[in-house]
């Protein structure tokens, strides 16, 4: 059975290792497309290792950046930057069944078994109709968020301008990427007291960030009774965190002349908003991330660790992980045997997998940190950041990326990569060697990873 | 028989609230005779805070101090400190059996439940035996120590002086707790190239860290084969995390002027192996602390935060659970079932206890961290290495402990005390609520936590 099982991988891979190379091939396309002359303005010759370090960081989602993207790129090079994101964001595999529905081909079970761990889906039914699904809200949520940008826009870049910067940022911010075209590395720091620019873009961020799965439960089940606990608990978790998030850096930014002291108090509410967002992992800023104090980087660090929702376009270790070991630890203080959550109880080889996901998770942090303490000048808050960033698939930099030296570029590089990659990986490997458990109670699945 | 099991608790505690009770006890009447005024020399006034702090570091053999013993503390001082290290490294409980048996007393089962909660040991069989043993070895081990030490520092000091300073170091070295008398924050950096002194410490403050069982089982069994399991991986791990420790230091601080780099090569490896050494768990220092480069400060930080074997005067998560989450996350990789070393199959139970202590470490640490870069003004590398140094009772500090503010000084005595019993806390509650699992292959325990 288990040989049979197995006889869907033609070349003897299983769907994470073919992600793993689509996305390899992708990010080679992209660095050889971005060291094409006439991707880069005059006088930017981009060398191999930050053509594929900027690739790297589209296709994974990231949006930390070694050179600036809007002096550095033409607009060919921006627009390959968008679909390298675009590409990425969808799920390379998503991407693929994607050409087979317009092609009108059939999609076979290999096909099916890609996508669904591309999304990390539970089921394997109704695959088809998900993707067109996932494809159709992704365009229309894009399309909403670069209109009202274009038409916000319009008065400061005139208007073909304002819909292309609409159609790149909302693009970005869909997917989580957290690139920009604005200049000078400045994000959206402009706009920081603006707020059509600060709630469309979080709106798109945590809409793209929460996964697909519960966008989809959402519009089947209307009611809150009949959503299933996954959803339930990415939504509570999504809200609890951006509450404290933004709760945690309005207190501690409140009197940093750096960041908020020097806003009037709107501002400084819809700044705290924004960067108690952004984390979960959007990789916008519009505050200076350099100037946060020591507490709001911790903040941002446990923020861009702890990640999004599994099956959309955020990294970390994701919410529901971040739950069930809260839950795990709680029921351990609490001398209780079982952990269970809203009604339900939560399968135990679940709590392990979470478990083995954050510690495996903390160790590979910690093994980067350590190389990067060795091959970069830079505090440690400072280098942390910029590895949970990487991991997480994050984006947001307390300034060191462009510094990095040639070995930083390639560690952080791979860092993105194996944060975006990785927790799919290891879910993958952990479910296939997961036996036949007896439970005595009702129980549900929860995605984690 | 749960209830039953319950009915050897006076008063309803368990044996580890009644550890911690007794070290509260304890840390209470040191911080009374620590602030009485000829514990203190003239103009040396101890404020409430800095005695609790001094109190709670020398009973949880951590040795952080807010203020210079030798230039602080009177010799009656000095000896309270003594005398609270040496109560809190045999363990309160051990101690409070080992006046039991002096007095001829009969040792009831309450009494050596609560040695085994003391010590972690997995059988409540030859108890007594087992408290006498601890103390005669102890005792035998500090006298040999404190003779060494006394003869090699009789031509610096005098001989009456140099006796009392043997006894000081080796008892602070055997108890792994890091305090010195040699003034002026020095710990033994005036000793860095003297091989009798560096080496009588580390052998003191290894065999202390070791664990009682690991001894007292090399000494029953005196083949290598009839060793148990947790003996050989303490033993063999000991043997690599000091080894990797000494060549880790060694290669990052071989160029730092403010370490290794103008040392003649005989002085940089003795330096290297005492600081690959001290971290897990002694607090001392050859080198100064302050001026280690990142790397060195990141796999310090590492080998404080895994420890030493469980059951000793050692602190942080234990080698032991490093061991089993190492293994759990190769036994993913390689897509294995089982987790298994040395012929032996680990009980999942005990993995899971080795995530749960190893994540719940992490987070509370990340919780201290966040308070103290709230309340304290220093770098990031600074803080963390302070709070995993009180975490893992270590007391290396990079200069920062005497700079603390008084709620800084309150969390880290507090983590301190945590650091100590926290783990035999978390242990203790985890194997009561253990159920009886059925395995298939001969399996083996092994202490973790
Ligand atoms: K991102
Ligand atoms: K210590």
């Amino acid at each position: 059975m288990r040989r049979m099982g197995r006889s869907y991988n033609w070349i003897k891979m299983n769907p994470a290792q073919m992600l793993s190379v689509g996305f390899l091939i992708l990010i080679g396309v992209g660095t050889l497309l971005l060291m094409l002359p006439f991707a880069t303005k005059d006088r930017h010759h981009l060398s191999f290792i930050d053509a594929l370090f900027e690739a790297t960081s589209a296709v994974c989602v990231t949006g930390l950046v070694v050179v600036d993207t809007q002096t550095t790129f033409t607009v060919f090079g921006q627009i390959v930057l968008m679909v390298l994101i675009q590409i990425g964001g969808l799920g390379f595999m998503t991407f693929g069944v994607l050409i087979a529905i317009m092609l009108g081909k059939n999609i076979g079970l290999k096909g099916r078994l890609m996508i669904q761990e591309s999304l990390n889906q539970l089921s394997i039914e109704g695959m088809v109709r998900l993707v067109k699904f996932v494809v159709g809200f992704t365009l229309i949520a894009e399309m909403i968020g670069a209109l009202i940008l274009a038409i916000r826009w319009s008065s400061d870049f005139g208007f073909p301008r304002s819909l292309y910067y609409g159609i790149f940022h909302s693009v970005s911010a869909f997917n989580n990427a957290g690139f920009d075209i604005m200049g000078q590395f400045r994000s959206v720091t402009e706009y920081a007291g603006d707020f059509t620019v600060i709630m469309t873009l979080s709106f798109l961020l945590i809409i793209g960030g929460i996964g697909y799965i519960v966008v989809l439960d959402v519009k089947r089940n209307k009611s809150l009774k009949k959503l299933s606990l996954h959803t339930k608990l990415v939504l509570l978790m999504t809200l609890i965190l951006n509450i404290l998030g933004t709760v945690f850096i309005f207190a501690l930014e409140y009197d940093n002349p750096g960041t908020l002291a020097n806003l009037p108090l709107k501002d400084k509410l819809l700044g705290a908003f924004f960067h108690g967002v952004v984390p979960r992992t959007a990789g916008f800023n519009s505050l200076n991330t350099g100037e946060l104090t020591l507490g709001s980087q911790l903040v941002t660090m446990l923020l861009m660790f702890i990640g999004g929702g599994s099956g959309g376009t955020a990294g970390g270790i994701k919410v529901t992980t971040f739950v069930l070991i809260f839950l795990a630890v709680r029921a351990l203080i609490k001398e209780e045997d079982e952990v269970s959550l809203m009604g339900r109880r939560i399968p135990k080889d679940l709590i392990v997998r979470a478990f083995t996901i954050t510690v495996y998770s903390i160790g590979f942090i910690f093994f980067i940190l350590f190389i990067l303490s060795i091959t970069e000048n830079a505090p440690l808050n400072v280098l942390l950041f910029e590895v949970i960033s990487a991991f997480g698939t994050v984006g947001m930099s307390m300034g060191l990326t462009p510094e990095l030296s040639a070995t930083g570029k390639g560690v952080i590089a791979f860092m993105m990569f194996a944060g975006r990659v990785g927790p799919i990986t290891i879910a993958f490997a952990l479910a296939r060697r997961k036996g036949k458990a007896k439970y005595k109670f009702a129980e549900e699945k929860i995605m984690i990873g």
